[in-house]
């Protein structure tokens, strides 16, 4: 079987490797599509160095088939269409609050231990959700960053008709405002970058570049004068940051959904004066995963436009080095039984 | 008829006026005691000065009995013992959200309009909270910042059992520390002031001083590595905002009660991580002062022993200078009938 190893130095090896032993409690899946997620980006830049094990395979949006099934492992046949929920909780501290999927020894598969990126891939069998037979398997790909986007709603708490601001309509900003929108929310994603900005409106979003409008009189009159039920913060940047006080009426809610990684400055007036609420999220639970595939399924969201380009596992390198030249891009797959 | 009149500058004037016409919807109050606020000394430093109209009388911490009643006043009576709201809400607006207590319009009574620094004091009926008659009148001044604390607390949804640290032990930080171990919640304050310090461990509350040891350290011992159900910021520094997110646990409550007039560093990645909650809380709903009534009633908060002076009203510029050269004091009480 053929497996993609991250070298480290921007570097990927395509190697031939043998299958893996399928331990207990886990399933073998002939991998379908990977999708690269802008982790596998900064992994790529030599980020989170220290998280990985070099040589190793990296990737976590998974859509595949069932190979074979290891020891005590029920539910699962070989053949079934599954994706992979890709967390795998280790010991439970009292600190984890009893939330399971963001446990402070959580490992991350496809960063903390092997990914997605290769022909078969063995992974616990309590990670797998099942895909509909009318879901194609590209589309089973999208499933992992759908599910932040319905975890983020969800804690987002949307309600229909309630006004929403996106900040930032990268993938997951994107994936965001259609989630939100197919709640029945009046959606307006700000984005800098022309390119999405122009996929945005083709999906027909309602959009705004702050960097030519006056983004708190644009979300004044999209709102008439009521501003943001919820703001999601997804672009990761100062003036996101900035924004997303700016932007919230009395007692809206602002959703974290960015990584920031250096501390940034908030206005914490703003949250007194107007009680705003600010609410952290981080991947999913199992039921985002279940919500995600069921939108999917239903055909409502435009998730073939979010997919820029599918190449073959071979072409990785290729793959990553487009990305790196092309911040307009959206989805990009690896086709891993090409 | 005496009024303290600030005129700018740190003086004040105590005059001899006339008594105000009671207007139609109005009470006239003759106040019994006016509590000096973290407010008032601002103002005294000069700080608000574009929302007075000097020279004004300031002061919104007040108990009193009523004097006389306006036309269309009704439920109350001449001798009624009460308490003052100092909320004038304004039009709503639609950025509101429906929220009367921090409307856009909304006037702060003793701020934006004339306090109860004065013999004599005119407001809105519909200001008014009754006192019961075994509530003395000092303690009836404190059921202002009271009803602040039980604000943040019910927003801060404080359960029984539950860990609550305290970032800041002045006399909002430490009443809300009263109010919740009330509630049954373990209570810690972080403060660095010895005097404060004593004065909360006089009171049965236990204590950590951040400058003589490891904060993050005290609060996993205190809650056997739980670390904070809740947390609330109201020391209103950095060091205060630095530590909020550093103690909370998973899916952890961040109340926001201190008054950051500049954006601060925050650690998003920690909002992220652990699924934060950032809560902004400002002043108080009707009901929080029928709470903070009640508590008071009940004799079970030690709220004494947070008086730290009464004075009689002629004597205001030597207790504003007190405050300003002594900032281990807590509640300073101006006496308006003597
Ligand atoms: N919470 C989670 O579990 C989770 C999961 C996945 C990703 N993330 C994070 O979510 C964020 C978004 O992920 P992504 O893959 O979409 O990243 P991305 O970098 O592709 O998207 C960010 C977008 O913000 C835009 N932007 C930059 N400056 C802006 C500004 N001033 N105003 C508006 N938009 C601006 C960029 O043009 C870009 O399109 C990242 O920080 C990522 O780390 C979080
Ligand atoms: N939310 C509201 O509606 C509301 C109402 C009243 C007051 N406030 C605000 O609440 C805050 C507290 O009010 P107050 O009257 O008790 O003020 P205060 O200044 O008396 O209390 C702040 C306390 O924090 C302590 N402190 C300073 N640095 C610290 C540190 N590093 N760690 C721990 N403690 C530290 C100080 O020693 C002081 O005792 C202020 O910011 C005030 O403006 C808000
Ligand atoms: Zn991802
Ligand atoms: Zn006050």
């Amino acid at each position: 079987m053929k497996a993609l190893h991250f070298t480290g130095n921007k570097t990927f090896d395509l190697q031939e490797v043998d299958h893996q032993p399928v331990l207990p409690g886990e399933v073998r899946l002939k991998v379908a599509y990977c999708g690269v997620c802008g982790t596998d980006v900064h992994i790529y830049h030599g980020a989170m160095a220290q998280r990985l094990s070099l040589p190793q395979v990296i990737g976590h949006e998974v859509s595949g088939e069932i190979d074979a099934v290891g020891e005590g492992v029920t539910g699962w046949q070989p053949g079934d269409r599954v994706t992979v929920r890709p967390l795998k909780p280790g010991p439970e501290m009292s600190v984890d609050n009893g939330v399971r999927h963001i446990g402070q020894n959580l490992k991350f598969i496809g960063i903390d231990t092997p990914g997605g990126m290769q022909q078969y891939w063995n992974v616990p069998a309590y990670t797998l959700h099942r895909l509909p037979d009318q879901l194609p398997l590209p589309i089973g790909a999208l499933i992992e960053p759908l599910a932040v986007a319905c975890h983020d709603v969800r804690l987002g708490d949307v309600k229909p008709g309630e006004n929403v601001v996106i900040i930032g309509g990268g993938p997951i900003g994107m994936l965001v405002a259609l989630v939100a929108k197919e709640k029945g929310a009046n959606v307006l994603i700000s984005e800098v970058n022309p390119t999405r900005l122009k996929l945005a409106e083709s999906l027909k979003l309602a959009t705004v570049n702050p960097k030519e409008t006056d983004l708190v009189a644009c979300v004044a009159e999209f709102t008439t004068g009521a501003m943001a039920d919820v703001v999601f913060e997804v672009s990761g940047v100062q003036a996101g940051v900035t924004a997303m006080t700016a932007l919230a009426r009395v007692r809206g809610r602002i959703v974290m959904v960015a990584i920031h990684a250096e501390p940034k400055a908030v206005d914490l007036f703003r949250f007194f004066w107007r009680e705003l609420k600010l609410i952290g999220a981080r991947v999913y639970e199992p039921e985002d995963f279940e919500e995600a595939i069921a939108l999917a399924t239903s055909g409502s969201l435009p998730l073939d436009a979010l997919i820029t380009q599918v190449s073959p596992l071979a072409d990785a390198q290729a793959v990553f080095e487009t990305i790196d030249h092309n911040p307009a891009g959206m989805k990009y797959l690896l086709q891993c039984d090409a």
